[in-house]
């Protein structure tokens, strides 16, 4: 719900030749097609809805780990073991856009049988956008929920280092006329990236976002970048314990239950030093077994409803929205006009197009 | 993880004469001994982890609605439709506490079975602390989730008035030598009772906590109770619309799942005006489905440790705590030395037992 601008001097490239492009790049490091048809479409959903931090941005540091020969492209994941509502797989180090796409399929047939489902995946690879999962459960008719843990980014409240990830949590539900409702947070209080454009646009910070190396309120993104985030409700006189609880509750449902690594022993998610070995989670509840399905669906349309058109705050920038809905209108635009993309992001998306001889879509 | 203090002038009352006292009078209006366990019950856990809030100092009210005839003391639920992991109860509009007990250990159960499993409650009443339901599950070696709806009191981001609940959040399981890790959080900043106390001490209210009735921040407790408690994060830049998301995801698995009121529609929880009919939610996972049980644990101890041990921030109050810790050393502390409860609290409860012939118990 933080509503992206547009990148300033961004180039507009067209979605579906994005996808194409990232698809056949994906292919020609390695990965078959069928895997790489589910990187390229869950990277290109990430650009469309505008959440450019986890899109075709990262594709670079995803071939580094290739090339250094720390991920396998062509593993493909392979269900250990679990009982029908409970099961969990081993990612075997390949692709995590892949193995979550088949954990979360597998999830939502045992759902549909016994009413509700969760995969655990160990290790994996960075998986793109949480929300992602909970929206493809969403439409299939299910409540979907995902979660992942990450490198360690978030000092726990008291705590002077990074001990935790930014852990999201990500849930998505199929809500009549609104489309889908999609809840995708990290449980920080503001992602690692946000600091790296404070620090382009030379901004100072808000209390709450960061600390700085000495433990004490980063108010510069200097500080922060040598420091740690803070979790979601910043410091502790603020509520910030629950978002250092709800990080570690993410961690104990995905690197604890998933048998994965966690908390500080994450190496850094794209570092060549060694596997990144992630836990991820996946659920899907089907409101069938128990309701009415047009039920449900009308009565989260009423309340979205009755929250869209509650009356607002003097300085509100706009009506109250509805979580996932800034992302839905981004995605429709895009879709029409194209994928707006930084200079940076555009460049080196033209490297690796080079590089690996994959003609990259002309802006439009 | 907020350290509550013990209350000024407080007045020590042996937690097991406490707790046979509740029993009584719970059966002394008409609730059956087995049904009247379970609230003195639960109502005891909240006192004894300092949790006065939802404690035994409710009961003046849950005793109005039973004399109202609003709520049913012999009221028994039953288990309505679903499926092996999710399953509908209707608790006809008896003691929450009861029917979220039952609900509780009938998951447990059909999680032990296919891995994991929910429960869901409908026409039901105030259940005291969610994270009870949550340590009953994590008792028997599982992973507990427990939420509920409540009456409107937060303003999600951007509204002016108060559209959803403080909505909890509770997690549990078992975290071996550290005993249980229990996260149990609303998903406002802090909870109404936190305005009320600043009000009595003449306090000044931090910027995050409430909105005023105009919609502006609130700066003084009179302000914040003519309006509303926002969501977990404060504003829309300190991240608000995280706290505001969660919120809605517990209304979603809560009132929409489970066909109970909901959001703006939900009376207030004390009222005699009608039926709550609120909302509630209990998950079981079973780690042994996917996991061997003493490495789970084992993972969760080695986490903790990890946490509790990170060097702290320069103005730390003490170490790093993990979800649950004060209010285990809370619980053995007053097991030990009594229950401390506040004059009014006393007060309220020695009318009571006049009222009902029920003596209270003598202050240690």
């Amino acid at each position: 719900m933080p509503v992206y601008q547009d990148p300033a001097g961004g180039v507009a490239v067209d979605a579906a030749a994005l996808g194409a492009w990232t698809d056949a790049l994906v292919r020609r490091i390695g990965t078959p097609p069928d895997i790489a048809a589910d990187v390229a479409g869950i990277l290109l959903a990430s650009d469309l809805r505008g959440i450019a931090s986890h899109g075709t941005a990262r594709l670079p540091q995803y071939v580094k780990l290739v090339e250094a020969g720390v991920m396998d492209p062509t593993a493909r994941p392979l269900k250990e073991r679990g009982k029908a509502a409970l099961a969990r797989f081993d990612a075997r180090n390949g692709w995590g856009h892949h193995a979550g796409r088949v954990a979360t399929e597998d999830a939502i047939a045992r759902a549909k049988q016994v009413g509700a489902a969760i995969s655990v995946v160990r290790n994996t690879n960075h998986y793109g956008i949480a929300g992602w999962y909970a929206m493809r459960i969403a439409q299939d008719g299910l409540v979907g929920i995902s979660l992942t843990n990450t490198s360690p980014l978030v000092a726990p409240t008291r705590a002077r280092v990074s001990m935790l990830g930014t852990n999201p949590i990500a849930v998505a539900a199929p809500a009549g006329k609104f489309g889908m409702l999609v809840l995708d947070m990290a449980t920080s209080t503001i992602p690692r990236g946000r600091i790296e454009v404070a620090a382009r646009r030379g901004e100072g910070l808000p209390i709450g976002w960061a600390i700085g190396p000495e433990g004490t309120p980063a108010t510069t993104p200097e500080a922060a970048l040598r420091g740690a985030l803070q979790p979601l409700g910043g410091a502790e006189n603020s509520g910030g314990y629950k978002g250092y609880g709800l990080a570690l509750i993410v961690e104990l449902l995905t690197g604890i239950l998933g048998d994965a690594a966690f908390g500080p022993n994450i190496i850094g998610l794209f570092s060549t030093e060694g596997q990144s070995n992630l836990g991820q989670f996946f659920m899907a509840l089907d409101p069938a077994a128990v309701a009415d399905l047009p039920g449900f669906e009308a009565r989260l349309e009423k309340l979205l409803e009755q929250l869209t058109r509650a009356p607002t705050i003097p300085d509100a920038p706009g009506p109250v929205l509805y979580p996932g809905q800034p992302e839905a209108e981004r995605t429709a635009r895009q879709l029409r006009d194209g994928i707006v993309i930084d200079p940076e992001h555009h460049a080196s998306l033209q490297k690796l197009a080079l590089q690996y001889g994959v003609a990259f879509p002309e802006a439009r």
